[in-house]
């Protein structure tokens, strides 16, 4: 297929690779043009906006880091809502808010586009090995038709219905559950170490027994070394992730206490300078208050 | 071996029930006899005391439900601490304080009895498949020997070191993840539930991906339905483990906002007539919050 | 005077009536034209338009609900920033968004307007009787000016310097520590009722001895009746400025728990059909968490 | 009257001078003697143990640390409990655990012996100048011959009915309803100094308007100066009262969300350092998160 891609960050140009390889067309976009041009060596086109890269595809994909950034590459004038031919489908890969999707979903409509939102989860290691899990929903024909895609970049595609925004909101409470484990278990790592437990036993306790997920074990090992490197998911994008949930539940009337004190542990880092660090860092919040 | 055996409820029935058929002898006590009659079928000899039960014994074993219960066991009149000979071994596998359990060490330890703090992961179905997680710690030559004892009640035993209350600061920090999982499930769920997520598709994707764990299994499933049967462990019994938890984390001075929180939903939950239920179902205390 | 007043709700109808018997001319407008022509009588003079309402004026006062609504009277076309001369003073008195009042700094400044901003602390009765305290910040020039408005509406005006913004700061954190006594003495209620204390004389206790100040008066007579009749500030009101406070926070980095928890609050309250209700109906959730 | 005072601490040694000086006849017991002796200069005779000090007393005042104290005055061997007179009185001063209370109750009246809960309101200056807020129950014949006790001691008595412990309530939700005043009040105060409101002013204008009441201007004073000085509550008291209206809480199913963050920021302290300071420095907690 022919593909527009949009947004070569660290999880896009790793994406778009793999599309590469599996053998599709792909013309790339990326405001720093250096990153699309590094995608050039592996036969990507560079186009010179979001509008161009998506004139002639099949489907346009957008991986990007956050709702003014989605926004300005679809409604801008140099944006593609008015490239993308109509029978044609944007893929919407980033985290956004669920009343954007929701807006999305609305103007392709209106120009007979087709839209799905495919929020992933993983970091950029899953990512470079195509073992990201993705959460479709929106056209049932489109993702019928996009397997192939979500194959090359994934290691396994979960398929809502119709109604676009409810894959957005599986992503942001996914990712709200991800923040709980690491508030969770800093609370418990620091009660361990102030009373004399190992931090790696108790890890390889939890992880060999009830708590046998790749969750645990790759925030139990940041956890439990404090050592937050190297960045997969920077802190701001963290609290960002955090401040859409609570949106989607505000709107939705679903107190969220846990992602209350979840959001008070980011803006206690940001306030003592962790804004450069992987957002697991708000450990250190918990680790700080023990005084650890 | 020959094993006293005092504590046989849902958990200490089967655990007893695995030594027996493990070829051990065991003589067996219980506070409501009639439970103890039921092991008797099985081989078991019937004791009218803790003190009577842990006399001619290799091991003691305890498996009660709360502090109060195990010091009546251990410290009163008819209690082991005084039958019990030197050089054998208390095994105390109930969810008990850490204060409780330092203060055993310490008991025991006078009468140059020794004891080892061997708490279990599980509920009772894993009880009765002896596929129990253990903890154990204190006499490293004790645990040596009682090795094919864990064997014959868990899947895997973790030891830890010489001081036993740590392993009972695991235990209850692990009690703590597992509330932790229940509850950012449950506001999760309020949220997928109230944007139109289906909840069992929701569980489906949390399972197949990054959490996939047991804890998240059997939890999610509880609360993707709201039906919180059977009673595997009883929500006084798990508001008691919470108070155990920060009991410890206050006497080490860390602070546990997240223990606070569920701390706080436990209240609620007794406070609304859910005192005979599940200890998952503080569940519904977030369903009922988001006017579900 | 000359005063152009827009924005005639429960409160802006009462200060403007106050303005009126002080002797100043005034030029109303409100969205729904019935409430501006009930001030004709008392001798204002309609206007089609905020923009009609500022044109010949020396200060506009506005009174409106939310940042919207302000933003609409301001900068829309029928808005009256063309419209205020230069050297003229707009005074909001709204309680709205920091980043909206720094927004307004700069348009006014661009156009040699000036700008006051003015948030007032008081309910309904209090502006009927002239009772307001008025928090004002920005042109210190102008704020000596127009003491006579002030006077005419208020019973005291604290003066800041000229940072505007930083009155809008004040207010906010004022209705916060509002919402703060009220879910304390929800809580404290709770606890009281469940003890058999008699609420009437537990309240009678605390506003006679430590906590002798209005806001415990008219706010524990609420909690302890449990009835939150008249509505003076409608409970989606007091969402918006909790959720005001937690924006002014998040974008200095300050945590704010408490306001958080009231947070959670306001959402289970919208939840559970109180959106009608007077914003200290949370205080109900306090009462049914504890099963009452 | 013939009064028994024991616990000279800095409130207790105030109380006792200043029915002294309405002319009763004390005798006095501390753990510590020199804090008795300093008192014999008053005219106060001294008693070698809490036995002693109520043999021959219409009514023996206990104002101790904590409930331990307080078991160990009463119940030890050189406790009161079998020397107070049958229809003579003990008024507890103490905060303590509703539980103590209703034990206390129980205890005396099996003794036909009278009992008050008389918990004060105050800091060591209150009492100094006798102006505590005094808040009995118990025995309502007992409460109206001492009136003139409390009124020597108070600027104001409550009287409630004749369950005892309910005085302890009362007591216990007054001081979390203090600690919820300095909380929210730390919150704000970092809010405006990280917005650049002058703390000074900004308490002015609170306490000038609707936060008017002396417990904002004892504590608003050190919040906004971040000076803790002097200590006239310890912080480790502060966390013990904390944890007794927890208590009092849990044993009624009455959850207390604020005060479990309240508690969260006490043990927070403690592992910071300030188990030395005023309990007020929680405050600091508050301000360390904000980066301030």
């Amino acid at each position: 297929m022919r593909i527009g891609f949009v947004g070569l960050g660290a999880m896009g140009s790793s994406m778009a690779r793999k599309l590469i390889e599996a053998g599709h067309e792909l013309i790339v976009y990326n405001r720093t043009r250096s990153r699309a041009e590094l995608l050039a060596a592996s036969g990507a086109r560079n186009a010179d906006s979001p509008r161009q890269a998506a004139a002639a595809c099949d489907a346009v994909i957008t991986m990007l880091a956050d709702d003014a950034a989605l926004e300005s590459a679809v409604f801008d004038q140099q944006g593609f809502l008015e490239s993308l031919a109509p029978g044609k489908v944007h893929i919407s890969c980033s985290t956004i808010s669920v009343a954007l999707s929701r807006r999305l979903a609305g103007a392709h409509r209106e120009r007979r586009q087709d839209y799905i939102a495919a929020p992933v989860f993983g970091r950029p290691e899953a990512a470079a090995a195509a073992k990201l899990f993705i959460v479709a929903a929106g056209s049932q024909d489109q993702i019928g038709k996009c397997e192939s895609l979500f194959h090359a970049m994934g290691q396994k595609t979960f398929v809502l219905g119709d109604d676009a925004p409810a894959a957005n909101v599986v992503k942001l409470a996914g990712n709200f559950l991800i923040s709980a484990v690491i508030e969770s278990l800093s609370e418990a790592f620091a009660l361990a170490r102030k009373s004399g437990v190992d931090p790696t036993q108790f890890l390889e306790i939890l992880t060999s027994s009830l708590f046998n997920a790749p969750v645990y074990k790759t925030y139990g090992a940041l956890v439990a070394s404090q050592k937050f490197e190297p960045v997969g998911f920077k802190l701001p994008l963290g609290l960002k992730d955090n401040r859409l949930v609570m949106a989607a539940a505000e709107e939705k009337s679903v107190p969220l206490p846990l992602a209350s004190l979840i959001h008070d542990r980011f803006i206690a880092a940001m306030a003592n300078g962790l804004a450069e660090s992987d957002w697991s860092a708000i450990s250190s919040m918990a680790m700080r208050d023990a005084g650890l």
